[in-house]
């Protein structure tokens, strides 16, 4: 999916949401759990009740991992059930040498289908090249959102600015606005205004709303661009929405999902990307 | 498995060499093709032809997952196939934050029964801590063999020292010698001699002999400590010696890991650690 679709379908949804697909068995309601299919039955109710509401959609790896070859199985139905118009962001963190990475990109761009992979920037650029394709999308992390995060990110480099800045200025050497994104935690506004002010065009992804504490309002405050190029995911506090209230979960997901996409709505109005 | 054991194997099997599973569909013999699972087939042969001359296996995940959920099935028989007294690492270079990684380090350590999970520090301690385990091994990417490693990891920082061992230096706060080993590339000789400086207890996983054209003795030189400290990693130049010869292939592939163990034997016995 290239950028003006991108940004038509955000402009067209009012939302930058992202949903996260993270399905975890203790977690899904009771009455799914005796199918053939658990996980892809609950990712299935998930996208029906937010696919109006999202432009995105971003299965962590370590869920479906987690069960073995029947976990990729999910995923792939997954992938098949979620409309063309979404954009699908395997959210893998990889990073290896050219060869190996060149297997990472042709596994989640041709295999699964996605259209983006997260990726670590720690062994750089020869690991990232492969995931630079037309119309597919290198998502680097920068600022991330956990807790332990800036022990690392934030060492200040010689130059006198931090390690994330230092890596936003190899990367942008490597890449564009048409092929690479970046990841910046919702937790970390004060980063997410120096990486905006050095990348005034990339989209970033930006976790860490809901469960992980990060502010809507404070989020498109700091990162938000001409071409709004925020993806905000959201992952537990939608899809979870539901738990424990058996059949009915799907409406409470919706209801969360609406909710987040009319906030979205109205900060999209306010600064006139959407009327 | 626990330092002493791997150490022990080391003196015993006069090697400290880990052996790469990257099983290539383009270069596994045509005979093995038409079975059911040929990367098994493959990988057997290749285990069958090595395991009474390697302490390690290291299985990288980017050749399993390309085959999507029939790779994690022949990753699982692979693993169920090799014996217990030989260390496994799934090289995955994970990196998540705690929640996922928690996961990650399940599937590896007991869906896949792995003993160590390389990862990547980008994120810092939250996303290793799951995988420092009693008896598990975290192998953290510290100077990396492709060719742009240096790029990000040499950046000088504030404190003068290159990033790499500011990385370390927070690995060794979060770890220990019975719990972490560092990814430390065999064509980076020049890092490997300031990272055994500050780690003279940490065990090394060193890639990038062979094929990628490191230099075993220099490697010796610049890395070996008072447990030998190092697991040397082999792939292509032992599993394809014997790539277009046919049904022999693992003649030659015992042959080419002998030679390897040999040299190893030669360079332990001339520090004595073996004799």
């Amino acid at each position: 999916m290239d950028l003006n679709h991108i940004i038509n379908h955000i402009r067209v949804k009012k939302s930058c949401l992202c949903v996260g697909l993270d399905p975890d068995l203790n977690r899904i309601p009771d009455h799914l759990l005796d199918g053939d299919d658990p996980v892809f039955e609950f990712n299935k109710s998930i996208i029906d009740a937010t696919s109006d509401l999202c432009v995105a959609y971003k299965p962590n790896l370590a869920f479906y991992e987690k069960l073995g070859p029947a976990g990729l199985v999910s995923l792939e139905k997954t992938i098949r059930y979620i409309s063309d118009d979404h954009f699908i962001i395997a959210d893998a963190k990889r990073s290896d040498i050219f060869n190996s990475a060149k297997m990472y990109a042709d596994t989640f761009y041709n295999y699964f289908n996605c259209d983006a992979v997260t990726l670590s920037p720690y062994m750089g650029f020869d690991a990232v090249k492969p995931f630079l394709k037309k119309g597919k999308w290198a998502i680097l992390l920068i600022a991330t959102s956990n807790p332990s995060a800036s022990s690392i990110q934030n060492i200040i480099t010689q130059s006198g600015s931090p390690l994330y800045l230092d890596i936003l200025d190899n990367a942008a050497a490597w890449s564009n606005k048409e092929n690479m994104m970046f990841v910046v935690g919702a937790t970390r506004t004060k980063e997410m205004r120096k990486i905006r002010a050095k990348a005034p065009e990339n989209f970033f992804l930006i976790p860490g709303i809901g469960a992980q504490g990060g502010d809507l309002a404070a989020v498109f405050d700091a990162g938000f661009s001409k071409n709004c190029g925020l993806l905000i995911n959201v992952s537990r506090s939608i899809i979870y929405a539901g738990e424990g209230l058996g059949k009915n979960f799907k409406d409470h997901v919706h209801q969360a999902c609406l909710s987040m996409q009319q906030n979205m709505e109205s900060l999209l109005k306010s600064r006139n990307f959407v009327v």
